[in-house]
């Protein structure tokens, strides 16, 4: 039997936003440590990797291992129609084929039960191999989603150059070039607005800004994002989820000429 | 002469929004007694039938009924042109062939006159006959249309299940199933969120969520709406116009077999 | 060398909304003065004619006439990657082929640079004659723009018709007449909402109410807008740009049988 309850049928709706325009399928993989998922985008180009740990669930209980064969557009339906406040109970049988949602209402005059039918899907679960990335940058998730739907007016693809007192963030396309420059900065009162920077190394690689506009899906999960950037090996964007867990995407950089 | 005013050209604007889904040509019938209106959807299937008493208005006058045949889409392109706030009277002559819309603006500053032309409709009434309802359940309007919109999410149809304690809303399609139970409630701070269910016998109907959908367009006209149901009758969903009148569509369950 | 600074990007957002709809490109014609932008629209009916003087800006340096050939559709996107309160500075050469657009935040940790490629376009400076108006009204830019857009919903044309006391909007069209009379009225408290009307003869004019909503674009620029009408001589449709100038639409009357 698999029971974890959440007080915030948000955070649901919100992961499942920062994957669904990324993966149409996917598995969840169920375990007494929590919820993980693992996912390839259609094109095989980026990985979305989601942690939900169990202690940051109101109650939590999965006695075997269990991989829920997810269709995302699905679930996405189903919780639409959760209220924001409802508290949230995903439930499955050992061997069930079916996934229960409950929404209930702070008031308890509401109770609404979703039964989502499984999928059998091939599950490849891909090692991600530790890396110690050359640039780690702290910075306001909004910001980066502003900048990369700005430069999506440039461009198809975004230079990312990272130097000891700031990020530049560069496209270049038919009408013109665009450059955007972040300078580190600290502001106690406001930690969320803090742009830092740790760098071992100055990195400048190409991603693809369709890529980032998709990531950046998960802003509403998080005030701040964490870049990790290492030249010719995947960039990763980390939104943390508070007291539960992480999404984080992994973007391999464009081989491009001009682009270093 | 017929005249009619209203210091809301809001009840107008949301009565129009309430029928243009629904049909797109139906009479205003006007007598001393107020303004009434009769129409069938295209499909024949849903009717709706809208009252406003003449003590509801401001000021009213009609010397001889008169059948005003309205094209509605036109009438709701004309009152978009009214302002919330604005007084508005319908004004006709005994046998013209245009209805005038005016609109006064709070200050006296802004004075708007719109002449539609009129249109020849068969007009068929139809008798609705007294019925005995099995339920009666008063719940707040924006929750019908919130459960009714979810619902359409997983399926065409939706079965309402009616108990001493609550009513069970569901729905079934592709992606699974979906069950919405609502309590029996009484807020006395908030009469307009009470849930109340007044039941001589269990009625367990399916409806089309299509019609369902169309009729919770009537939202704004009432905090709340009263469901009335038996087994095989059309269902009535009501709308109490403050003051004024009423607005209420009927609909005929679907018969299927899996429905009851 | 050319470089101009305005501390609201605002106003070039709002300057630049208010002109892509009726020209695709136009020229930036910069003088020790000011910068100015004449264009006709492509049907070459009507003609925008915006004005921004040098002492409106926080700094202004234009060492010789430059002609900046812009392709507006692209000085849209770019401007709409300025936040509303980022200051702006446009720089260019003496001889370049692109403009840059500076956007500084607030608080200088965020500078972005947008080089834009500009073209080379036939410039056709056309004289406006000075015409003394034969009726002047002043009136809230929101009340032009609402009732332009609410008239369209009748017709195709707008008939103004200017007497002492009052302007009368009024449109025909399939569904029947509209007649929106605004009456002469001063608030002393809220300017911004007076209708003043300066008349040596009563006119009454024909235009198309296309033009008039793309004119209205502009009201973001100002609270109050100005019509100067003369029979069968273009109107002038003119919001000031406070402390900068003005931006003006010049639309030639139809020459209509029914429209006087």
């Amino acid at each position: 039997m698999f029971e974890a309850r959440l007080n915030q049928a948000d955070i649901w709706k919100k992961v499942v936003e920062a994957i669904k325009d990324l993966v149409q399928e996917a598995t969840l993989d169920c375990t007494e440590n929590g919820i993980s998922l693992q996912a390839m985008d259609n094109a095989h180009v980026s990985l979305v990797s989601l942690l939900l740990r169990n202690d940051g669930f109101e109650t939590y209980r999965c006695d075997r291992n269990l991989s829920l064969g997810l269709n995302i557009t699905s679930t996405s339906k189903i919780l639409k129609c959760a209220g924001a406040t409802d508290a949230v109970t995903l439930k499955s049988g050992d061997k069930a084929d079916t996934l229960t949602f409950v929404f209930e209402s702070r008031n308890q005059e509401k109770v609404s039960e979703f039964e989502i039918k499984l999928m059998d899907l091939d599950v490849d679960h891909l090692g991600i191999p530790d890396t110690d990335y050359k640039c780690v940058i702290k910075m306001p998730s909004a910001e980066l989603q502003r900048i990369c739907r700005d430069l999506s007016q440039i461009g198809d693809s975004v230079v990312i150059s990272v130097a000891k007192d700031g990020v530049n963030f560069s496209s270049t396309g038919d009408l013109g070039t665009g450059n955007i420059k972040l300078m580190q900065s600290a502001n106690a009162n406001k930690p969320e607005e803090t742009v830092s920077i740790e760098m071992n190394e100055a990195v400048s690689m190409t991603y693809s800004l369709h890529y980032f506009n998709i990531f950046t899906k998960a802003t509403p999960l998080s005030s701040q994002v964490v870049l990790s950037l290492t030249e010719n090996v995947p960039a990763v964007v980390e939104f943390n989820i508070e007291d539960l867990g992480y999404i984080r995407y992994y973007l391999a950089p464009k081989i491009n000429d001009d682009a270093d």
